[in-house]
């Protein structure tokens, strides 16, 4: 098993909070990241696919088309957009770190198995301090 | 003369426009970032100062009290905030990186002046790609 | 499971020796780092928890949580500090990077249990081509 | 079980291709790392190793040692080489970096074994954008 | 006057000699730099233009129009390409990062006066201990 | 004129206070920093020469025998030491990095003019968030 792993960049506004609960309850759980009126990030994503290198073309799979795939299925819905109001993944979902990681596994599993690589982690940095790993 | 500089991040919604502009044609000039549901940046913010060694102390000013008064009177008003609708000194400017870096400089001239030193430089990263200086 | 990582970062003095040998020894075995007169490393930690998503929150822990915990339990005794003389966890022990990790993984292991997470791994660049990892 | 990853960098030239194939196929199979004219990149090498701390030392091996056994075995014979036709651990295999690093873990397997560590990964990133990961 | 720049990247291939000297003269003078079978890096860019922030816009230029220029003018040149042989604009010199800096700063002079800025900096980072600077 | 930086990198522990002054007084003077125990950085040193393309090198001056140098008067005497106890340019003086930037300076500019280059800028960076830079 061999792993490759691609790092793409998308900037988002986004709000942590939840319908059901007031704003002083969503400030007392998310903190700042509650702000009615938004933020945002430079996110960073680094997709990790594995694979065998049997065969004779010495790669796990293409690099270009994982780039393809990850701007098809990801990049192009969350960059210069507002992940709440316009990623249709995220729509009615806390857009927490963890919760946008889980998402983008969910968009890129299949799309990666077709091309005959397995897909492994995918980890989101929010900023330079903080960042999330997930693994299916 | 030497030059002490120190950065700072804050993460930011952000949208580029002109009122007086149709949609279209403030996304013929700003692009992407015309997007009325804005988007977001972590921004990066390096000031630097200038003065002379003289005296005992061997510096320039006190770092920390640099921090201090980078953090009052800029950090504190834009990180987690939207700047065109929250930031006091971008309302009403288009929230172009280079307006930010002039309105940066305005608040924080005289505030340096008062601890001895000349403030020579404001440079604001927006991704990793682009950045903005200003000198005055 | 799902992944959170924190990084904070903290600057010290150590030196790296043991008592029973003689300087000489030291020297051969830690080489430049058994400095007597000591030296010193802007060292970055990196925290990582794991836990699940259930629940409505939407996140592994409070990040700002997880921050104050290592602030208050790890770099507040080793920031601006020397290691072998001042951090109570580090005192008796060789002020390797490898014992670094392990001493802080004895610090934060409880209290990170407490908030409802489990630590995973403690992280340690010493420089920029060295590190350490450990997971207990 | 603690884990000592070391740095260590070098800039080649490569191409990518199979010599049965017409420069059509090349072209199609690795895209323009194809050129037969060469093209190169500043590789970052991370190798990371384990061990446990029995003993009195410290610390899982001698990173010193470690260091000089990556610059014998692997950097000595890349860096400011062309990879296709210098380095002989390359000779006849396709310059992808997945082989390149099945290639860095044979070299180097032996030898840490020797000083009483077991590796565990090399790691090697090709631009900021792409990285393999090799675990045996 | 205020100061925009653009980062981008490009990997080539390279080898610094004369032709009228000795392989040996060349070694002398360049070092390993002068392997008759090239070595390549991956090059960083730096572009800087100035202009000021009269009129409505509230920027210096488009940065994506800037973003193309340094595309079609220089990187399509040199990304994946052998610079001694394959760059027209570096054809008969001496491929240093010097020669190459001013090389690109014609390239590129008279594009952006065009758009209505000047071209203030060529800065090009060979490796991540060396950089050059040239401004015209 | 173009210009040519160097990146060096030196660990050190240090301590800044004046021994006229109490520790109460270097406290409020210098915070942290003062720590009679001393701490220490990971120092990141840029040293930017000018010179011009005249002759057929191709250089502003050889880029290994500026790193000599460097390495030969500043980073031999201050890499794992005690700048304040060891370091001769830097006795007698408080350890602040804007004193250490202009001992450097003093320590490079005579050995830097006998190689035909002129000493432009001597960078230091104490941590990320802090740098000092100094033209003579």
């Amino acid at each position: 098993m061999i792993y490759l792993t691609r790092r793409e960049r998308f900037s988002s506004a986004h709000r942590m909070y939840r319908d059901e609960l007031s704003e002083q309850e969503n400030y007392r759980i998310y903190g700042k990241c509650a702000n009615p009126l938004w933020h945002g990030h430079n996110y960073t994503l680094f997709v990790t696919v594995k694979g065998s290198l049997e065969g004779d073309l010495g790669y796990v799979m293409n690099s270009s088309r994982l780039k393809e795939i990850i701007n098809e299925r990801v990049i192009s819905k969350l960059d210069h957009k507002n992940m709440n109001l316009e990623t249709d993944f995220m729509l009615g979902k806390v857009a927490t770190t963890e919760n946008l990681a889980v998402s983008i596994w969910n968009e890129l599993e299949e799309s990666i198995k077709k091309e005959g690589a397995i897909l492994h982690c995918v980890k989101i940095e929010e900023t330079e301090n903080n960042f999330i790993e997930y693994y299916g």
